[in-house]
């Protein structure tokens, strides 16, 4: 998962990027960078591995010169965690500087990457999106509208694109819409982000969203559509409701925030807790999700887990002597509201079911009389092909045991998945992919080779 | 305020104080400091300028050799931003290594300074901690215990003192107990924390509140008890419960979320908002008090705004052709749930104002009816002594505009305090210090001129 | 100019690589990389800005696996100061990884990339250098001999390079031979750097120079000759000699030291100082110039400046309150040894002549009587188009000014340079590039056309 | 040793004491510092672990705001390698900012230091100069100058001190003088500084030199005698002028570089190498040496070894599978000046032996047919107690070994030192401390127990 960002026709374009990347840091802390374009058609970028408070500063904003921005932070889904996958890509081709920042993950990279490798074309990165630089630059088109459209014709997959043409920029959405992308007006220019936030954050107005296979030009802060992508059946990515998207944003058309509300209360009708006396959420992901559960389900909302928002990445475990499960250092209970209850966990989702097994030992620990988990998606199966990192199959607790079996894994009384119709009913009036839950992969290919295919990486670079 | 750790008797003192100061980081965010004392009593310490995660790597914490442990985070209170400031202090006295973590603030310590500097004490910091360290070095007295015990009994102000003597911790309450301590069992050894979330964080057992006035000494994992200190009236800090302190520690016998709640539901008796559709927190220090209004005033909870936990303390400001409030970067509003309701937000509590003003003016934009604010505690009007950081009393809204006044300042609907008696209630059945609503300091300076001396500080020191 | 370093079939052939990069810094200060190839043929890379010292530490050493190393260390000549402009290059290509490191400069790489460019291939650097890895990935030939033998025939210039392709490794000069490269055996291997310090340094055995034309092929330790290149007139830059290569080494034939005592000795002949008291050097480039001067002149060689080798690239310059010229950091003169005297100063060559003059007027100010300038090389009147950055002819003061003016500019009692002949004689028994002297460019490219392309960049990326 | 440096009554401070801390940084490359005071009588100090140039940049420069400053640059004497021993000392004392800049080192610190902790004083480094402090601290007298002079009084041992006490500066050298302390005219104001090197790089006039007890007072750039010290024998450290000082200064009356070519000259007097072909030193702290030998001996100089000074304090050292010894990596041999001659080898000093061995070894490798090494100085037997750090006794060769012992472990032909009396004429008209070579110490102490107390130091501090 990534979030990208565009600015046409706004003075001190790298400050905007900079503001709208901290608006989608939820959407990947990997790596982030902004591309500038100045009125001269110079291309400045600056990149780093890390978050956009650790990469950016007074210094290096300063210098990013221009009107023009394509920015992007990233999480990384193919690739190694390494600079050489961050984005935006920046070359230097016929037309000028090109600059590309995606979202979402192209299925069938690989075999383009094997061809174009053979024709002299060189990688210098690990991950999918630098395919579709090199067929940009490799499309004997003139212009570059017809470049980008010929190059996207041969890509199959995720994409949700902003691409910086001289001082140009391009944003398009794949067929299927996978990914969210919206664009906005800010004073005299305009701004395209991945979600409303970062939007809302530079206080863009006529918030409009992307839709499936529109493709669009901006040039001067003028915005101009260009003929759309081939029709494909739509399928919106339904885990941006469930779990990735901000709960603040309006994504498909729908407010994530009511979505999530909507999912508890279907949850509470499938799967009500009747013997419960409280219900709490795993902070900050399912707090929507209880609110609308204990709402439907009659039962008393608390805080009963405090989230310590101080953990970083940089977190040094503590030796084995020191017996505290990693869980501890992000959750802590609230005795007060635990002891001798009846309590109603609800989640959005369980993937390998560790941290919830950990996270149950806890609320148990802290007095609880019987634990109820409530997960308001239904069970994760097989890997994501678009865009989020899930693993492999066989690490999904869902794919290899039943329902029973994960209730005594995770030590809880009663154990509750909404179901995909409800799931998918409470998501709004699109249509979704939902392959991860229900193995039907809107593409044609073979879901265990292509997660093979993400690890096998010959050469591994750093930098200082 | 600060966070304060004591180990004794528990290999890899390091790890254990490192995992209590994480746990303790919402106390201070400035420094981070770590002293470990050996098995042959050789000191060492790791200190410096950030958070915890910041200043501690495995390679430093591995070098931190020791059974016994003072570990602090601090949050400036008097003195600069410097390291010189950073605790725990250690130096080399005749009774060997002694180090020293601190939380609270010494009100007499500028005049002991200035008689200390006299008699030809050398002082490296400009922080009023630094004069029990040369008073302790400086007693006549030949046991540890009598040569704190005779510094402490030269000061005033509030101390929650964990001091290293050779391989000896010892914990101490001032007499009015205005700051919390705990210990508890970890292991063969002893922890002491500033709140119980860090001692269940280390797995501690038989937790226990240090009363005021209640001197300990722990050697080797034992415990003993010290003669108290002199009595005095208590004074718990009221704000420790309404604001400081974790929702998920007990604090003052009390637990902290269970406060919380309480004060949102008097809130809700004394200050109804009859018209209003929805409530909601400024999260997430309000959530309790939201949650518990919601319950009393018996309309619908929800999640109006969105905090984005990756703004930390390097954000770079907007240049002003960007015209987006610091209050936006921090917080979203959630539109569905705002546009065209009539909203009651409950905060914790009011000091400037401007950061209320700027969340009303982007909850009105986005589309709220009517905003009615309440606020969990009084009008704050005075500065605090004890070791918060407040400001001047000029800067405090409330010292200087009537409530009616900081309504139209706001630009709310209507505006709420909860009264100082219905606060004290819910704080529980200690006795409090209210200075900073009521006037009444517990101790005789003058307020207005404690907080001028903090200022006054002839050396800055940095380091690479 | 650059150092270049190969190692074939040594294990660690990091911690060389390394090594030969340390003797080979003053070829290059701006960045240093080394690329491994382990037994599986799969390649790392850690490429860093600034010094060797700098870029590498324990820590990333360590985790360069492999017998198989590329190395460089780069003085910029085309290209901006950015990490993307560091080598070696590391690329996949379908031979596997490709990894170039190249020491000289393509005086036909702008017109190559123009045409590269148009056929879809993406430039990540500004350096000239990168046109070569594109021209062996696009080569349809299937042995990397042959891929890397006609990317050569396209290109023109100077190139010494060490290529690493799979696990092995390929040496080759250009065809005019004007940068030096030797090689050596390593306890089973093989080592390949710019100059015989380097080598030393390793313990290098069977040293031997690469020869003009001379392309090598090492694998697992053994080396093998390949077809040579087309032959061409042997050009040797006499600079080399005269200036930057460490007079320890033996280059083109000839021991650096011993060719700087002859210069010396001839400029004493065609230029003597009669009237001088005393000889000194510039330390340290003209200490042997120096030393053959007096010798021949029979005039006593003192230490009459004495170097702050401290200076580093990081020194900030004073106010201009302090009336300090930036040539007193780094000299200082020995008042002792000035004083009264008619002083004889020997340097190597004169560029825009900014320094000498403020070394002059520090020699004066120490009391000389008379300064007699004396420079072992002619003067330089046009740009090095063959990887020496040199700037445009218009900065060069001996292209617009005569020597008459140049002495009265530098405020000498007489100056004195050696004349083409001589120089060209004390050099050794090899023919030579002088182009920068007299104006014969070996190639058939427009000098002044040249050194501007070399500032036309339009993408300024940098990294964090 | 270290370099210390003073600025009263000049703008920007501290930019003069940034250049003569870089001119001075050959006496101490562990940490620098500088401390300012503005013209309110405030302090500013920035100090770092490092060099010159790794501890400042522009930015910490800037800061330091004031016409006063004290600088320090620090080799380590007594005390760890710790940011707590980097000086200069500041701390606030009843007389307002007291700074303290410190070369020498006092033999009776550690009895003081006793003392004053048992009295209540707070040591926070383990260097012996902090005992200074306390004593001017605690001083019962009223005016700087006599708490300084009755501190002094004290104290045993050497020290050439800059002292600053509010906008005052002190400047003195103990009754014995063992170190050098200049001043000079700048603009309106003075700098003092511990060589003339120094004073030169600010272009300083009346550059006058304090002499043994005298003790001065600047002000506003005004200089007063103060009474001097009581009058002790003098003597002066002759390694000052053999090894420590830059050629290019004049100490204790004498330039450097003159005094070292008598030495070289002496020593060929003492100690010809007949059958010698070719002399030649170890740069750079030789150079002088062999150049008066040379000229003495009538053998030819020439450059035998080139040394790489890009070699820093962060040198890998390569496996041990890498033969390379660590002599190869600082110096290289000119094998055309060493083959098949006989050289003679000048050297200023012989330490421990191991790098003369392997500068040896590498020269016969170099193919030398004979190796004769002349020291210019007598074997060094016993510790420095004054300020410089030699090792035990049991680590210097010439303490445990004979001549003839010593060339046998070397390797050498013939080896010759010069006579005590020989450097001593040398050296020029001063008495001089040689109780290094003699082992006449001009002090009382027992010089094996003060180099057991240097390592005792139970606290370690880090900062990060």
């Amino acid at each position: 998962m990534c979030g990208i960002i565009g600015i046409s026709g706004v003075p001190n374009a790298a400050r905007l990027a900079y503001l709208g990347l901290y608006a989608l840091q939820h959407r990947g802390q990997e790596s982030a960078g902004i591309v500038t374009i100045d009125e001269d058609g110079v291309a400045r970028s600056h990149i780093g591995m890390g978050r956009v408070s650790e990469t950016f500063d007074d210094e290096n904003l300063e210098k990013l010169v221009g009107d023009v921005a394509v920015g992007h932070t990233r999480y990384s889904t193919t690739g190694s965690t390494v600079l050489a996958n961050a984005q935006p890509y920046l070359v230097n081709y016929r037309g000028g500087p090109l600059s590309v920042a995606h979202n979402g993950n192209l299925t069938n990279a690989a075999e383009i990457k094997h061809e174009l490798v053979n024709r002299g074309s060189l990688f210098t990165s690990s991950a999918d999106s630098e395919v579709l630089v090199h067929l940009i630059a490799r499309s004997e088109a003139l212009a570059p509208e017809q470049q980008i459209r010929s190059a996207l014709e041969r890509l199959e997959g995720a994409y949700s694109l902003v691409i910086g043409v001289g001082r140009s920029i391009y944003a398009v959405v794949d067929g299927r819409g996978f990914r969210p992308l919206f664009y906005g007006r800010v004073g005299k220019g305009i701004a395209v982000a991945s979600e409303t936030c970062a939007l809302d954050l530079l206080g863009a107005t006529d918030i409009t969203e992307i839709q499936p296979g529109e493709f669009l030009h901006f040039l001067d802060g003028n915005a101009s559509q260009l003929r759309p992508l081939s029709p494909r059946p739509i399928t919106r990515c339904v885990f941006e409701l469930v779990y990735f998207s901000r709960p603040d944003s309006t994504v498909f058309g729908e407010s994530v925030d009511r979505v999530r509300r909507e999912l508890g209360r279907r949850l509470a009708r499938e799967h009500p807790a009747p013997s419960g006396d409280v219900v709490f959420s795993v902070p900050d992901s399912s707090n929507a999700m209880a609110l609308g559960f204990a709402d439907e389900a009659g039962i008393k909302l608390e805080h009963g887990l405090i989230r310590n928002h101080y953990v970083g990445r940089t977190f040094i475990h503590p030796s084995q002597a020191v017996r505290v499960a990693k869980v501890k250092i992000k959750f802590n209970p609230v005795r007060d509201v635990i002891e001798g209850q009846s309590v109603v966990v609800v989640d959005d989702s369980l993937v390998r079911g560790t941290t919830s097994k950990g996270l149950v030992r806890m609320i148990r620990a802290a007095g609880a009389r019987e634990v109820h988990l409530r997960l308001a998606s239904p069970p994760i199966t097989g890997p994501c092909l678009y865009g989020i990192d899930t693993t492999n199959a066989d690490e999904l607790i869902a794919s290899t045991h039943s329902q029973e079996e994960i209730r005594q894994f995770l030590g809880v009384d009663s154990l509750g998945y909404l179901s995909l119709d409800a799931m998918v009913e409470a998501a709004g009036s699109s249509q979704f992919c939902h392959a991860c839950f229900s193995g039907h992969y809107p593409t044609d290919e073979d879901p265990e080779q292509l997660v093979l295919l993400r690890h096998a990486d010959p050469v591994t670079a750093t930098h200082s």
